[in-house]
């Protein structure tokens, strides 16, 4: 058993769907303990990275977005290793500027970006890297939710959801920076090709809303391969509809979040291959999937998990200061970065923007 | 039972994949007698016609796209009614010409753009017709095929392919034109909402293909929606993946071709519902649904089936020279105007096209 | 084409659910002209085979249970060869006195047992015969309709299947003879291996019901192998849920009538894989599957489809006198006579019975 | 935040399947404190109870079936509540005499019964007690894994689970005792109903197994229900196939642990309805099932969180000393009792017993 750490919390109180995420995750492989917190609009974060100087050993961070830099920010310069949740901050220039600072002070900055902690991810990237898709061609991400469609703001649990569409608290962009995000790390940390250019189309379709809830995203790939994304918060019925699908030009694969222990692979030449999460031919196929996995084939495991799997390669770093598999600052600048081309594209009119 | 009418057929001969499942949908429910056929290439069609007058009803063209608007002009000129495969001509302006000259000539001109034939399609519509979605916000349509993943030219059945990817027989189009019409259909048939303009771009991933093999195409509707279409046939692995989505600001629906029985409504505050062919509230949900099938509910019907059901609106049209609920000269002019706008936006560096 | 013979129809006639199918069959693959039928109970059936003598190749028997016998009986005495509705009489002894007749006179007797007509079930018989399972322990069969509990005696439509529960139509088994039926066949032409002992444990559940509308019958089959079926009418929300599940030593099979063109192959150390209808692969794997379709991979076929094919083969058998895949008089017999043991067992206290 | 309890366990060291999963669970929602164990067979697990008298508030019992009763036992003499793995023990008078020890000590003993802890099944008892199902006629259940095809007893993570074809530490019975029992405690969970009477065909299907690994069972639940059931441990390639059918004469409900964040329901008057972990209308559907779930609707829970719901309700208990919604002795009871009846009828020659 691994040393446990300690950590403090920022945000993640009463009414905060990640807040609680982010301590179960933590429980779940025992890797730390909470040792103070910070939770609530009232008080202020700079006096709890002052309390738990010398005491934790890393800060998460579960404010909404406005304050995800400045928190960051000061307690990377305090010292501390950081979990902080996407995204990163509101602008790239903030995020650039974080990266530096983890550099320079040799911090561990670790961003939760769910989905690459999901087993069957996981093989989807190694599958990739093998070769066994061939070389790839075209992406087809969809990430849509229908959460605008539930609010009402009579509602505490819907308020909570509102500050989304407040350009104060969520920053110049709603569905692309709050999911999205995950839909450009997803096509990244899967196919090992950045994204080269794209073009946005931005919408806000729920009543009163300024900001984009709906997007299409055209995207060039390296090595010639071309990405089509889809996100939305007005996707009315969805739930999390985040689905995957990789082709290339031997084979194609698809992941469905809402079948988390699934994966698809489709050539013509064969029957279409399920591969289930820790069968035993996965260890041939992933050995990183199998490390990611608690319990045998068959019993599910979920979102909870995933994220422990990002704070379990986390931690290791915190502890060996070495490079594990999470994602981290480059990813965050990543994802700002396509965030602002997002942005830029929609308002020159849809058009291609380099990135 | 409804007079049995008398077609020939041009086209659809030995090797072909659509000649057969005409004679099949047209046999299905007894329409009509096939009374003679000009199905090889070295066969003259215009023999055909002259041997047939006065005796066909209607003439069903299925061969490739570059004879399309040949045969159906001169058919039509000729007097017959015709039912001619899709698309409709290598040009808008001839799509136009066609749709002309059947007014003029008072012809039944069909097209069969197989999906709207299928019983959860017209659900889908009239669902869409009553309001229960609400005001359609976003269409999000797959139409993802591996085909050109799978062609070995040495083979005889992937010969019958390969005609596809070359622009004298399928004309400057290939995906969008072949396939990319059905979603232009699906789309337009379910929403009842016209594209206002689009965004194109095309890719040739197929090695040696000059033609468009992939798309990713967005849309504006009427009424300030939007639409996402991908189309492919080098999504390696795909057979015939037709998903349809559609996004209301009360509910949503999804179809897939590949369980094509299944419509699905969702919105938040409810949960999912499965509606099935022919179930007993089928009939109060959409009369039209159930008028389009054959067998209980649980007995699955397909591909043949939906295409029989353009066949049974088309050949009462015939009979009874009136509007009926099948695609038509309209429709081909309305998709050959979307591939022309497709093909222009893609050349034009994927800017926005006005249809 | 092969040459189109001639045939007529006892039963099946207005409100008929499966009069209609056997006719669309037969047209789907232009097999054979409908000369004459005797569709209604006001009509002599024998002034019918008196007609048709000399011109029509087969009868096709569409009636209730009841005369299915003698029906059958007297076309075969007459000379004509017979598809005679499913289960093929009331009684064993019947349905032997039928298989003697058919065999003294050479006459074809066929019996549609659908499901052996879809292509993937016939995938399924071929790997099992290929060993690809291995050793055959355990098959889990169910077939569950909900149609008892949609019966309203107002309505025309739910009237036609009201004779189920009637024991003069129906004879002595309702669910066992109407589906029941089905199972054992799927069971034996799947496995290849005979049902050998059954214990069997029948209910009524539907108000006013005096037949078996739910059964559970465990199994004995042939090489230590064994079987349990649930079959019911009052599986209330189900539509037609076929399921079929066969374990070997080596690897599972998974059929689903609701999926039909879809075949799951599971074993433990390699992914599920999924064969779909007609693929590249598929005639390696089962040309016999592939022969029985007619539309590409990706493109639905149903259950006319496979009804068709059972008459394909069927017909084949009437033009060639030499021995087809389809299920015939022998099947008829084997089903009766599983009927008659599961009747036996339930009545003596649910005990094991000899077949 | 209610005060954390303190445990120690016995079993589930290194290579333990389900000792990893107690401690997650407990930790997910910060139940309790590990404050001592013993982990190997080498150590007395009677020094651990003395050990941690007056210091841990309960012991959960992770080792094989032959040692649950003693230690239980020894446990609740001690004055500690118990966590026991299911079977509770070898035959149903250890199990009664434990109930009775549990009482008359005023001791809390819970059983993991897993699968009552998923969200979705709350749901499903929660319809049912309503009457949304009507009178419950019919339940089908399958438990179905292939663990016994993989054993290669040369490996390490294999042999683990030898043991439980060896009649020394399994008991009279494998795979009733194993994983009948959940279907057992299901069935009576979701039903509100008794099995009163049994019928049970036990297999040994696997290669020198002479306990059961494969079952069909028969029962006769109160009101006049029945159940089917087959359970199995050789059934190749299924992972952990729970599936749970219910009909009754209004609706039937269906649940499948492979995709547990759902559950169905169909009717024959409306579309199939697919409820959905947390969603809006879950509050008012199931108050149970939402107090049951810990992240939104769309990210999936599994295995371990319902394991934790189970830990949850217990801790309540041991905290409070009064009823909560987790399996307990009488459970434990019935489920043994159940396992002996399996085996008498199984040894009787497959006939019926009451229970």
């Amino acid at each position: 058993m691994e040393k446990r750490l300690k950590y403090a919390m920022v945000g993640g109180g009463k009414g905060s769907f990640i807040g609680p995420i982010h301590r179960m995750a933590i429980r779940m492989d025992d890797l730390a303990d909470l040792v103070d917190g910070c939770y609530s609009h009232g008080e202020d974060w700079r006096d709890l990275l002052r309390r738990v100087k010398g005491v934790a050993d890393f800060i998460a961070v579960c404010t909404p977005n406005d304050s995800h830099y400045g928190i960051a920010k000061a307690a990377l310069e305090a010292g501390f290793d950081v979990m902080c949740e996407k995204p990163l901050s509101l602008t790239l220039a903030e995020a650039t500027e974080l990266e530096r600072l983890a550099r320079r002070k040799r911090r561990v900055l670790g961003i939760p970006f769910t989905y690459s902690g999901f087993p069957m991810l996981k093989l989807a990237r190694d599958l990739v890297a093998k070769g066994e898709l061939g070389r790839i061609d075209k992406v087809v991400l969809e990430y849509l939710q229908g959460s605008f469609r539930k609010i009402d703001f009579s509602m505490p649990l819907d308020r909570r959801n509102a500050w989304k569409m407040d350009p104060r608290r969520s920053g110049p962009s709603c569905v692309v920076a709050d999911i999205g995000v995950h839909g450009f790390h997803m096509i990244e940390y899967v196919t090992g090709l950045e994204v080269k250019s794209l073009l946005a189309d931005l919408s806000s379709f729920a009543p009163g809303n300024r900001l984009d809830d709906d997007a299409s995203i055209l995207m060039r790939l390296g090595r010639s391969a071309k990405a089509a994304m889809v996100v939305s918060k007005v996707a009315t019925g969805e739930e999390n509809g985040v689905r995957l699908r990789v082709y290339g030009d031997k084979a194609s694969l698809y992941w469905n979040q809402e079948a988390p222990n699934y994966l698809s692979v489709k050539s013509p030449f064969e029957p279409e291959r399920i591969y289930k999460r820790r069968a035993p031919y996965m260890e041939a196929a992933s050995a990183a999937s199998v490390r990611a996995t608690r319990t045998p084939a068959g019993h599910h495991e979920g979102f909870i998990e995933a994220f422990a799997n990002i704070y379990d390669e986390f931690c290791a770093a915190v502890r060996d200061r070495k490079p594990h598999d999470f994602p981290g600052a480059r990813e965050g600048v990543r994802t700002m970065r396509l965030v602002e081309a997002a942005l830029k594209s929609d308002k020159s009119g849809n058009v291609w923007v380099k990135v």
